[in-house]
């Protein structure tokens, strides 16, 4: 095994779709993203690098070069600021974004809903997601099921998407709730929030895929960054909200 | 082991409670119950006779002692009938009761909420029993949460119940949707009904377990005679509905 | 509980969102969607004569009210040509729909992917629905990762896609693959086929979770009417294939 | 997403129904609850604030007006009594409730019954969460099966209640015992208690969902907040005890 | 692979260890055992026949020469009597020994109770085994845990044993109970009866490993063979019940 | 959909690797397979007919042609005979292979060791699949764990082999003890044999993974076509056995 | 609740089966166990004085009281020593026992036989369990399957023994095999010892549920204590082993 | 028990086939190994001093003496490395090995292929193992099927492999990729890398036994050395690389 030439590739993470050389065109807009959990903080530095100096070589003027970093705890996160101290960084969310201003948006709006407090770092790496990916983003906080006319009382925002995300912890019903309201389609992404038979998430992830509403689709326990690609992606070629 | 001596207490099942000389002051007014699914119709029919034969020598003049047999197939049916011919049988919950009429109410209003078509049977499995319980009941079909003007439609009744028994397979959401829009306990049961992840029930049970809103406690999948024996006990003490 | 009341509401299903006063406007083009696996021939026959007389009250004259029947067994089939003899029917989709015919399409192209032979029923299913509710739609089929040439030679359809189902059971890996390919979401569906640690489709929805790539979402096992449904959501707003 | 308006009801978490506008005339008596896990220390000090300001505005001179924090760490617990000094603090059931003192008794009786040492906190939890609902509560610990002599010796306190919780973990088998001796229903709660094959609470779970005896339902596991409160619930139009 | 020899040593099963030429010494008196479920009728009348001759040959004069043959469905039964025309067969337990009389009793007493009337068919598997294995043998049924004064009646016969098996389903929660009342050790059979969460006997089964008595082994679900068995080497060196 | 198009790809499995173009060099010798469970007879039976006129086309003169036709129900086999009526059948392994006869064997033995009569039908799967694939195999039957005397007497057979397959249900714990007698790679195939807690192959799998001898690798559950492909290649380079 | 009294028997604790007045006859010669894991090292410190306590006022002149405290953390131990300080301690099997000399051994030989090193503490924690029952007790190490002639070298002794506990973590396989080989019963422990697929222990326990020869059955995942208690009392009333 | 002697077979672990007396010529040239996961510092210590000693002894002049030290945290390097102070170290692996230097490589490449950078530790060990049991090694990484043109790239050296290791976790998809596309066999590592549904390493096992490709056996998760060794053994008689 050749240290150094593994090094380079195995710092520019496959997982978050980094294709240098081939469908480029096809995913103009859509920031690059480096998922940090299982590198170390000296991995995640030297990719910071990397992307500082292709950027300088590359993107000159234009503004779809943004780099996501997901799921950074404080020790990536210094170490990518130490490379790139001007980036975007939401500790909550544990995301960092450079350059740290997301583009101008296109395409339809996208609504973020979170059922309860526990469930925002998630929601927000979703919402940050969207945003960096070129969408506008409006949050909606605190509209669990068990107090449904707070989710009722944002039925015209719901309505005016063009994709939602909702992010639910415990009984993950919130989805289909929103999905029996709505038009637009409904990426659930259940959290690990609860105990006992929550499971980790097991039963919001179940709940989510037999919600009885059809136009709910799921994406991984936690997944905030896939759920807000996905979002994204969905709402791409929708005319822009009209408010 | 003798058969002879073996045959009667098995005929008399345990799992539901014939006590003949312990509690009976306690229960009185809950018809003891026959769960038939583990028996063959001959094991059934001779318990049938049994409760023929008990029912001449002491309850006489009595209306509480009804005996509820559960989970009966066919064949169960008709060795019950045989010995029982004027018994009151409900095909959809699998359930017979004898004597046939259930006693005159007392207690508050039981309120039996099923999500979907595929769940009546199970709630009609808790509405006759909390009926021969001796209590009001009243039914409430298709509220499920993809649809959640139709609950709300369905509030007022909801909120009159002293006890609300709900019945939902598939992501099993509604008993935590009702729970947080009425004063009385929920008790929850989750359906085999679904596909995939339903998993025979258990997402729904999950969902129930996790319910975010308090006030909702579960029984086994599709254990309808349970929750409306549990909904009976509930509603025992409470106030008749005034409607 | 009163039968005939009952029987009505529960013949028109909520779970596929029969919304008769609320969101109708909202989802005007989306086929209404009967689900048939929990309910008898004789309810299904009493829904479909339903729907031939609401058509012809007031839907006529629109091509938008087209009612799909999913998971419909062959006596399902049987009562609802009875009633709806013209009705459109797919034996190895176990789908009819009625009108019989799909709507001129809009918005962008659905490509529907299946992994094997085994898995076109669900890959039909999603196929149809998603035609009924107005796209245009195109299936590839035979495209396991086993044998990855096969999808690299249908690249250029997979990329020409504003929204892309897949269809796959035993490992579940294709979505993944497809997605690190191209620029649409994909809505992965995993099916039931498969035998051993496959778990009736668990493991392939586990891999679809999973997937390294962004920009898959997963719907239940062997759910192709909800897939259907969401890609045909997705697409709503894209430009029409150039081909 | 608007940070500022998004932090209150963020604040003021919708899992344990406060319900400023809806359903408190019906809630009445039932006092509001925090669940402080999910959730930071500021976060929880900030909504004991909100209530310590609340209750100066509208609660005046009513006894009614009773938050419980739940699952207070000690961080938790410190930054409401910052805001709250004289707040009840239980560290065991790690529990916190202002006003400090529960509501006169009325309804029938609540039994609180452990089945171990360990079982004590959710326990206790479950005890002053029915007590500052409003009911009378006794407790009775260490009533396991193993030693069945112990439950017998309990019978008439057992009896005489008109809700019962017991809260087991291991092999959860004492709800069951009780059930089959009382004519109350038996709100049962599994503990994470035990070790290996227990699976941090599972088969307590499982346990209790397969209870031979009727009348047994069952909460989320470890949840004793949940269980005293569906207990209040069900004795509140019970008599008072007579002892 | 040579078929003719493959097929003796195929149908004289390895399962339950028919050991010709190791251990003979140590075994004496425990009968030899043929598991019927996974063969073909023929093959386990071929081996029926080789016990027949096997027999003949070498056992003369000695009663412990006993061949059981277990799980074995009517076809297998009618093969084996064409071979062994008075072996002894009860349906009921699928059950079949040749010779057909249970040697004389030694050894100390071992009582088998059944929680209830579905588990009997598993405890007279449990029974008979460990009467043909050469143990004094009384039954015990109906002494399910809802019903808790039937077990204490029957303590004085559970305190004579030198062995308990206890079979039960569904919560399977009687083996703890018993372990509590008595000095002998108990084998527990966790059975497939029940329903929902009782998943096949899992919750029978992790109840029985969780109880909290100590003094309780379990072995696989529905494993009457085994239990008798085990229960037989228990009490194999016990004072004979002095009853 | 072209249905045209579509069904031939469709009737040639992707599963087993029929490859036209693409690595047809580096399998030489390794006969192509056709899974049947996934399809109708009418599929296979027109995949028989392609394999035919394949056959005839291009392979003359060489004997690597073999196609192997696996889970094949009697359906499936009828429908392969009437287009392959020389094609080779064994019906315990529900396997079928054309042309009949397996290429001279080269490389090392391979030995397929079942551990009991139930395990047979995929140790026959397997073997035929690696005799088909060029190898010289033997069989070894009967040598479950629990007459371990058995296993030691065939161990020189099993150090004389290139590769080994061992196939065992229930506890699975034979390949753990071969591996730890021989120097060859052991290829574990768990099997649904079994009951209760054997969870229809599961306990077996998970056995076969934490085996504490290295050199074991474990297949799907039942999976015999895919061990004995595995032991072919493992056994491909290896010397002929000298015996 | 008096905290008072609820303190006393909350400190005695019921898993372990303190009996004052019920069963002290049958029981006589097993000592007390308590079982630290869930309580504070202040509530075991309480016990530990009551034990003292007791043993002063009726215990006198008689070597059955032994007391075990099993699961014993550092701080338990210090807690304990401190009011006993002449108790047995072993660090490795988390166990402490006073008074500190096991009886004089009764009845037959228990072997206690461990898999690997890892499985050294609950082994360990058996074999003092025994030995304080009363027992003559050996210990085998390092037995494991994948080196079946250690076992083979072991076998006198294990034939010599009257119960067998096996220890046995990763695939616990060890129990079939020597179930296979002698004549006493097998009292299997599964440990958590293993990684990946292991699961904490259900991989091994799994395995020997499902072991193929009879004769073994099974207590929880690292029960040492309680497969100790049984192995005692098996060989309560075999005679003593001859060596 | 025997502390003296139970210590030293004990510190010599059964798991990775140190065997002194049987097998030693089939294995020759497979270094020995020591897994330190379960044991202390201490008894690794002493392990590596028998090493020392027995090295001394016995394997003087041969190259084949190699042991390998796997899962070493450390605090074992540290008591290893003051034992055999030359030993060979790499800390991502946690492996060592002692002579430092693997032997002049024999049989056919083996190649280890890592999906993701957080898949090199189980990578590495994989690697390493296979090195010092004698093979030609060569790793390729970052090669997962989000980027399947990576893959692609290096198919030349993936099929001059005679038997190729592919390390994967989250989604698991690589090895069945792969598998389509070589001749040599794969062995297939799940890792534990991943969140949410990736259930530390089950969603990555799953899909590896679910794989379409034939020729794909799997190991336990994170089990690189058992990977590196079946792949050693596998390609022990093939030719050596031309490359």
């Amino acid at each position: 095994m050749s240290e150094q030439s593994a090094d380079l590739p195995a710092g520019v993470d496959t997982r978050h779709g980094i294709e240098l050389d081939l469908g480029r065109g096809e995913r103009r807009g859509y920031p690059e993203a480096v998922y940090c959990e299982g590198k170390t903080a000296d991995q995640v530095g030297r990719i910071a690098r990397l992307v500082a100096e292709a950027h300088d070589e590359s993107c000159e003027g234009t503004g779809s070069g943004v780099t996501l970093f997901t799921r950074a705890r404080p020790e990536h996160a210094a170490a990518i600021l130490a490379e790139l101290p001007d980036a975007y960084l939401d500790e909550r969310a544990r995301l960092l974004a450079w350059p740290p201003m997301p583009p101008e948006p296109t395409g339809g709006l996208v609504v973020v809903a979170a059922a309860g407090t526990s469930d925002q770092p998630v929601a927000l790496e979703a919402a940050h997601t969207a945003r960096f990916l070129g969408r506008e983003v409006e949050s909606v906080d605190d509209v669990g099921i068990a107090g449904v006319h707070r989710t009722l009382a944002r039925v015209d925002l719901l309505r005016s998407a063009a994709a939602i995300v909702v992010v639910a912890g415990m009984d993950g019903a919130l989805p289909g709730l929103i999905a029996g309201l709505v038009p637009a389609p409904v990426v659930a992404v259940p959290t690990s929030v609860g105990y006992g038979a929550a499971f980790e998430g097991i039963a919001a992830l179940l709940t989510m895929l037999n919600a009885c509403a059809p136009g709910v689709a799921v994406v991984n326990i936690d997944n905030g960054y896939g759920a807000g690609h996905m979002a994204a992606q969905i709402a791409r070629h929708a005319p822009p909200p009209t408010g």
